[in-house]
């Protein structure tokens, strides 16, 4: 069963051709054609999933702190530890990362960390799809430094390892970059055209902080800014918005990144996913690091965001099991400035796509596939998972990551950084 | 690595001795003993899940209607289809149920529903544990007849299978019991030394009925009947209560099954699950019928239920993780009357338990193991099912029920069951 996730196309049975990294028919009987056929009976073959906001080294750090105050959280132990890793742990956080990304069904990830150059190197390695971003923080004196990591990234890595790597700029947040340095990201980013990847609102202390420094909501401050003009931008989180806010956001380019489990897990409140669908903004899904997140699960991201929706509302036929479906594939792949590529099934699009074995308990009776794909799948009934027309699991086994190395190494390297913290 | 669920005993390593149904030693290096051993190397072993309310065979409309308004599923899609389902259908059903539920680490579960001679036999021979209960609704003519029904189950069934089958009395909700059949059903539970099994204040509507009705909360109705007074009592979802409610709840034998999964899809609100624990109150974790929750997992339903606390309150700190285990292991047994045979894992208790296999990308590195348990296991982790002893799956294999033949049957009865609705 092909589950295209073009609007309004009902699931339907066939084949789909690849020939080098697209897809290049798709319909009855065409497997004559190939020179490798997977059987996919009783399967659905749908787009990746796309993550459209990532920590990924941050999963060294899976479960390490989690039940805590989120400033606990992050100062007495997500800081410390991450000060302790070196480009060895991001690279193999990374790895370690994309092993379960692929595993659970996602393709393709738009990741903001340190140490870029690493992640990118392993991105290059393992096939996936990335969108990489140097995090850009404006406190100290080393925000020029960051910067240049920042173009070195983007001029070393953007476009390469087939077209698989590209690369936003990444001011951090409102509350860590003041208007002279992002208004100079935003104009770099709008002379190279290129996205840009930022935080917002995520919580309440953080709109308490931007209203104290600058009488402004945080949204209404990147406003200000002129960052919603010129440029695409990702939102992450974007949780505490009120009407106006939203108001802003009617018309972007780019639009949110909701990370609902991360939310949950800190206590950060609920995104108004609704109103902003309403006002025309487009909503993809992402998982946020590991460190808050503690799975890179993207099939329970889907699962909270339609969950949360409801709950808000009272009214369970909010943001349907369809819609979640979108914002994880098609609307990620728009936030990540891929969805001309990636995010559907179509002739033409690169070959991106996963296949989820429904012949099992949970996943029977078929009466909407749909419901049970948003409801009761998860990244445990992905088979198959294919990035650019190469096959990076089959049959659940990874074939470009040496899994036993990559636990391994994940073992050793998080017990030496949290080791006393 | 064993984790008991005893209150602050820590994980630790060592062996599990069963005889027979019931574990008798634990500790070091005690394999030699044994006629039989499974070689758990990187596996965590815990206490049998306990889904503390269930219809089980509503697997059989799994996704059949999801995201509709909660009267227009009912009254339209599920009672229609529900009327057309024989015993047989009921029968096959629960063994659907059972499947999913031996899969994703259930060993035990209260059944509400209809037709339970069908479920007793499925019960007896799949081997799970189960806590049976003929759903009691008054209100056309048919009250006694269901009433009949109920106490014949018991008759037949309370206590066979080796003990595995245990029965409750369902009067089914304040809504569909009025207080004359409701106090005979309570008198009927105490005489025989029963538990009763009852719905309790699910949505806003059920509240305004009974206040229409009777000047009361649901809670208030129960209580001023006299349901709480000698009974042991579970009552599922108890999502609409104020603090007068909780309070009459206090002391209360039994406590709560909350399904926060079926009541986030179904929209029906967050219980008060932290106000009823700080108030003395068990409560444990159940999933509802698939026709709301879609999944039996009971790993996602621990993951919902912190969430839904720690949103609530704003504060991450709320429901830790290893409470919301324990909501679904001991707790879920209290409220089946069974914490003193399963629910912790100790010498001299019944051999419920599963394994579960952390040597995955997405559970290591291990800091915590409750976090990996509560936040990024789920139903799939699970390598191995012992119920009384018996080993139910293992390498993820059923070993007492033929897979292929309960989903092939499941296909074809739910094709049949909601053709034309």
């Amino acid at each position: 069963m092909i589950m295209t996730m073009k609007d309004q196309e009902l699931p339907f049975t066939g084949d789909i051709l690849i020939e080098n990294d697209r897809i290049t028919q798709m319909g009855a009987k065409i497997s004559e054609q190939a020179d490798e056929v997977i059987q996919a009976d009783g399967m659905v073959a749908m787009p990746g999933l796309v993550n459209a906001h990532q920590h990924s080294p941050m999963s060294l750090l899976r479960g390490f702190c989690d039940d805590l105050k989120l400033m606990d959280w992050l100062e007495q132990k997500m800081i410390p530890a991450e000060d302790r890793m070196t480009p060895e742990d991001i690279y193999w956080g990374a790895k370690l990362s994309m092993a379960e990304m692929i595993k659970s069904g996602t393709t393709a990830f738009a990741d903001m960390y340190i140490h870029m150059n690493e992640i990118a190197h392993a991105v290059e390695e393992v096939g996936m799809r990335a969108s990489l971003t140097r995090g850009l923080i404006f406190l100290g004196d080393d925000g020029g430094k960051r910067l240049a990591e920042a173009i070195d990234l983007i001029d070393q890595w953007h476009g390469k390892a087939d077209g698989r790597i590209t690369t936003m700029f990444g001011p951090h947040a409102p509350y860590t970059c003041s208007p002279e340095p992002l208004q100079e990201i935003i104009q770099l980013a709008v002379n190279r055209g290129l996205p840009i990847h930022i935080h917002l609102a995520e919580t309440k202390e953080e709109e308490v902080k931007i209203r104290t420094r600058y009488n402004q909501t945080p949204t209404q401050y990147l406003y200000n800014n002129g960052l919603f003009e010129q440029a695409h931008v990702l939102l992450a989180h974007s949780v505490h918005l009120n009407r106006m806010d939203i108001g802003l956001l009617r018309g972007m380019r780019g639009g949110v990144s909701h990370n609902p489990v991360s939310n949950l897990k800190l206590g950060c409140g609920i995104a108004p996913i609704h109103e902003l669908q309403k006002a025309g903004v487009t909503c993809g899904l992402g998982t946020d690091g590991a460190g808050s997140a503690t799975t890179l699960d993207m099939f329970e991201e889907i699962k909270a965001a339609t969950w949360l929706q409801k709950l808000d509302y009272g009214d369970p036929t909010i943001l349907p099991a369809r819609s979640a479906l979108q914002m994880a594939t098609r609307n990620s792949a728009h936030l990540l400035q891929l969805d001309h590529e990636v995010g559907t099934l179509a002739v033409g699009m690169k070959a991106d796509l996963i296949l989820i074995d429904m012949n099992k308990p949970h996943l029977q009776p078929i009466h909407q596939v749909e419901s049970l794909l948003a409801y009761s799948v998860n990244g445990a009934d992905v088979d198959t998972t294919i990035v650019n027309g190469q096959i990076l699991m089959k049959n659940r086994q990874l074939l470009t990551i040496n899994e036993e190395e990559v636990l391994e190494q994940a073992k050793v390297r998080a017990k030496r950084i949290v080791d006393g913290i």
